[in-house]
């Protein structure tokens, strides 16, 4: 009998009203074969104790960090849906029993948190399952080697979901508020199209680019344990009928028809840093880099060029908005010792990519890019690239359009598998 | 250095703000010598909670009870302000960790919902104690030898404080809204004084007859193990100042002036149920009882008496008053092999004890209550007692009257430890 793993987010259970809808869903399930259920926290619990933690304050000087009392104090909300989601179960005849992080165990290692799943006993849950007794496991938390208490970053119950799938061997359903993975944002392209299935290094750089369906380390770990994940919504989803619904994240060999490009994702959570005016020579870079390296900023797009005069060079690079005003801080600091005459930032952009494991084996996708980008009068300020995926970063006024204009130029809003190759020609 | 428990309940925790005020009291017992703190849930927090589950619904027919899941959703409320105890400690520079029931461990049976502790690991507290660490430990919950949550009933905390007391060989400060023990309610009485000592027999009387400072389980188990327990108000406590405040729960070698009776208490709680015209017959009582306890029916207060007329006698006891419905039930169920004429129900009914080690050795306790209630021609229905406790049933509406007569007939008004002894002579 083949197991599955069903995830269900914190609107999906937002009250004991909605809790019962999941339980239905669930019911259902079971009743074809063994399912272990993961749950996140009711809908803006998470939020309601992380105000709490802040209001306590920082712990004084010489104290350690509050992480692990965070990571106590949060994981309280999906210890009440685990329970909840048991009781209502049981009230519908399945039998059903909670299992918090420490109980299943899955094990992290200790960066409270942001912690990672190093383990998950798989042997013991499948005894529970196999006894046609439903686990209803409390997402987005684990437990250390040290007995404490861990999470794993907002997000992390899909994370959760994944890791007991793969300990299980079962394929994983991921329940949310959207019917599966688009084309692009159906908020801002009207035409955008549910993929029917999505390859697990496209659905990676979708997650990691701005798409908020899954959390990028969820798509790792299923991609790493080759688990199927489907991404389905639990709003009206009559019971016993999610066969074939939302989409499905699987093998690139299981995608028969492949696409050039899978999908158009955004984000405007970065901000631009220029360097202007800088010494052309070898060590700058590093100089530059391994500052922020230290000061644990990320630095995701990059480019460098030859300034307008003289033999000086500008660098620019993006980080997360949130370190935007620490990042200038940093090399407005180190001046003197990197040389560079002015720093700037910008935090009026956004980063627009496209995916697609066809651009492997076809040529002229950037092409296509540039020019439809270049039709709208949008200019392109960085570039990056990897196998699957271009990103540019642009003027965030123009995002909205750069979407559409891409969406349309590689024929996404065509119906049909291979309507993506057509266009990309 | 001697160690010791304070427990905090859920006013004293309401919010961040007065969690701040708990940490500044824990902060100052902190700097004196090892401390470790054990919390109930934010005021209000447990009721929302049980209201979650009792809307879940009950399991369907053939499905097992709900109290594991009950247990796992409830006691998140402690792990919450155990959490954000120690954040705000660390917050005023005082080294903190949270432990939950299971990380202490705190070892209990299965009896989920009114779990009892079996034992709590005391070697690793001290030893986390010792490194100057404060221990704020979860109230209410510990963990199965299966590993599953459990609970341990209303007022669990005061329960879980002198178990972990118990543990470390330390004194317990049991910190509450109420200055200490009281003489009698002081909302009944204003005269009602604080008593300075009051013996472990004694103060368990008190809790089981009605006065709601402490639940009952936590003095036997102080009583049982010697723990020193300390009834003291968190509110309008100067930091550090704490010696000498509340009321003290010791041995009765302790208490140098014995007082005959310390305290007056009493219970709107229970039901009166009357069996009328039985036949007078030596298997009767039994017969009675043995369904009573069959059905889980605690049954107080018993007298049997004859009847007006004939030779056939009248059987009254009490129960709770949430099993008066079902006890009646019960015995108008089985009348005929019972065979009495007529059963009665009566709610309006309140039970007024008067407690003190004195009565042991003293005659007269007993003539002294009736004599203050025949005076104020209040009727006594039914009596009971023990080496330490007189208890009278009478019409609920004479509760303030009696609890009031019988303060002053003992003297309790009257300050001075010695002060019962000169009154009940």
């Amino acid at each position: 009998m083949s197991r599955l793993v069903m995830k269900f987010g914190g609107t999906s259970l937002a009250d004991v009203e909605r809790i019962r809808g999941v339980a239905t869903l669930v019911a259902a399930e079971a009743a074809k074969g063994p399912v272990a259920v993961v749950v996140s926290a009711m809908a803006g619990r998470t939020n309601e104790m992380v105000a709490w933690v802040d209001s306590a304050g920082p712990p004084a000087p010489g104290l350690p960090s509050n992480d692990d009392e965070y990571d106590a104090v949060v994981s309280s909300g999906e210890q009440i849906t685990a329970g909840l989601l048991a009781l209502v179960l049981r009230n519908q005849g399945v039998r059903a029993r909670s299992y918090m992080g420490w109980q299943a165990p899955i094990l992290t290692d200790g960066a409270h948190g942001k912690a990672r799943i190093e383990s998950v006993d798989g042997e013991r849950m499948a005894q529970t399952l196999e006894s046609g007794v439903v686990a209803v496991i409390a997402g987005f938390q684990g437990v250390t080697a040290e007995g404490r208490i861990s999470t794993l970053g907002r997000g992390g119950s899909d994370t959760s979901a994944v890791a007991v799938a793969a300990a299980l061997g079962a394929r994983c359903d991921i329940y949310t508020d959207v019917d599966g993975v688009f084309t692009t944002d159906p908020r801002i392209e009207a035409r955008a199209r549910k993929l029917e299935r999505v390859s697990y290094e496209e659905m990676l750089e979708l997650a990691s680019l701005g798409a908020k369906v899954l959390q990028t380390r969820s798509v790792e770990l299923a991609m790493a344990y080759r688990v199927p994940v489907r991404v389905l919504s639990s709003f009206a989803l009559e019971p016993g009928q999610s066969e074939g619904r939302g989409t499905l994240v699987c093998d690139e060999e299981e995608i028969v028809e492949k696409r050039i490009v899978s999908g158009v994702a955004y984000s405007r959570d970065e901000a631009k840093i220029s360097l202007l005016g800088l010494p052309s020579k070898a060590g700058t870079p590093a100089e530059i880099f391994r500052r922020l390296a230290e000061a644990n900023v990320n630095v995701d797009m990059i480019v460098q060029s030859r300034a307008r005069f003289g033999d000086s060079v500008n660098m620019e690079f993006t980080v997360g908005r949130r370190d935007a005003g620490r990042t200038l801080a940093l090399m407005e600091a180190a001046q003197a010792e990197i040389g560079f005459e002015e720093a700037r930032r910008d935090e009026e952009v956004a980063k627009v990519s496209v995916v697609g494991v066809g651009m492997k084996s076809h040529a002229g996708v950037a092409e296509t890019m540039f020019r439809a980008l270049a039709d709208r009068g949008i200019a392109i300020q960085v570039i990056s690239t990897s196998e699957i995926k271009i990103s540019v970063l642009i003027d965030a006024a123009y995002t909205e359009l750069a979407v559409r204009a891409l969406h349309a130029a590689y024929g996404l809003d065509q119906v049909g598998e291979a309507a993506g190759a057509g266009a990309a020609g």
